[in-house]
């Protein structure tokens, strides 16, 4: 299949990178920024557009991956084409491509950094599609890229993006406050690594539910006050452990109220 | 060295484990319930004492590793002896300990369930002493149960736990209100473990400030809104939403206000 990428940010970045070591073949490569999308257009060896009227025509795949606060706007603007048309974004629905005959979702439910390389294998490609036969083309090239692949409507794919906000942005947040924090008392995140890495495996095995620890989990509150207190010069990080601490204490130790 | 385990909860079990898989010698396992006393015993194998009387006077160290609520109240009991005693929490000072003439501190910075094996050699093990002589017998066991030692004093292993109750606890409470959530929508957690693999693979390279992702990271409101909305029939999942986006936002957008 002939694939436009139209977007050279972080998840258009590794799509690119999939689709240039996959049998399919990048033909160009948009982006308005000329810097970024020059960059991802010779890495990926494929055309680089800056202007959307130079877009080739008789691609069979036009894969946008943008901002998602532009995608609408930019939608708009695109000219209409006969291959499939599909975005790359959790929270917008496939209706917003409407106006291209065969159109679709392609969404990586994965968190993307340019630098960092990753086997795309693992990633699970979330697929939508207007049509049958539009959802058989897009399966073709989505198997070629990952072994995971789910069918998922849009409603649903929302629901996995909120997900993936809460297992993904959430904890590393939490990773950056207990950075600083340790920062701050002369302390380095190295040593909290094994932690980190011992609490993601557990959930490998068992259900996320099952293996809580903690204070909180044990309502031991004369713990937690004692944290509560070590923490009152630190407003923002106090809050937060009040907080996460009185869900966790309602959710196992008084499930009535919740 | 002759060692005594007082308790038999998820860290007791582990350092059990650890000893006895070293060149020391486990004598004794206390714990006041007697199932979950004999059972660690009878792994260790090694003496079961239910009465606090009937401890031996002659051991090298003493491991006190029961609940931090208890804890106190436990030492107020116990008979004084000449070894080393030591506890296990990150939240207690190590003066409760004064009674004994030789104390200190083993805080195995890890989350433990009993059911699963952990390479003890890669957990960090935060020592203190009331004495150098103290801390040299202890780093004497300490090297053979792991090979990473850090010499941390009360209030840095306060900072510690409450560092490692916000990178472990609060994490696996939002894989926790992830699964739930998913569960309620028919979808399966499972689709998040590669996610929240990279998550955690992320900051073992990079500190986590600098690799944060996510609609609040943006200041992506619209998308905010939108999940939001979507969680309006989920109170608290919405609640947590809501506050920990706001402070995401405001730590890398509104950086002054923080």
């Amino acid at each position: 299949m002939k694939v436009v990428l139209l977007g050279s940010g972080n998840v258009a970045t590794h799509i690119g990178r999939a689709i240039h070591n996959s049998p399919h073949t990048l033909v160009q490569v948009y982006n308005r920024s000329i810097e970024n999308g020059e960059k991802l257009a010779q890495e990926l060896h494929c055309e680089y557009i800056q202007d959307i009227e130079d877009l080739v025509k008789k691609a069979d795949l036009y894969i946008i991956s943008i901002k998602d606060d532009a995608l609408e706007g930019f939608i708009e603007q695109m000219p209409v084409v006969n291959g499939i048309v599909v975005h790359t974004a959790g929270s917008k629905p496939m209706n917003i491509l409407r106006k291209f005959p065969s159109h679709g979702i392609l969404y990586p439910l994965q968190t993307f950094s340019k630098q960092r390389s990753l086997d795309f294998k693992n990633i699970p490609l979330c697929l939508e599609a207007d049509s049958e036969s539009s959802l058989s083309s897009l399966k073709g090239i989505a198997k070629d890229l990952s072994n995971s692949i789910e069918f998922v409507d849009s409603d649903k794919r929302l629901t996995l993006h909120i997900a993936a906000v809460i297992v993904c942005n959430f904890p590393n947040f939490l990773f950056t406050m207990a950075d600083d924090f340790l920062d701050k008392h002369n302390l380095s995140f190295e040593i909290l690594k094994p932690l980190i890495g011992e609490t993601v495996d557990k959930v490998k095995e068992s259900p996320p539910g099952t293996v809580q620890t903690g204070p909180a989990r044990r309502g031991d509150k004369k713990t937690i006050e004692k944290h509560l207190k070590f923490l009152s010069e630190n407003e923002k990080l106090g809050k937060l452990y009040r907080f996460v601490s009185n869900m966790i204490d309602e959710y196992y130790n008084h499930p009535d109220n919740s």
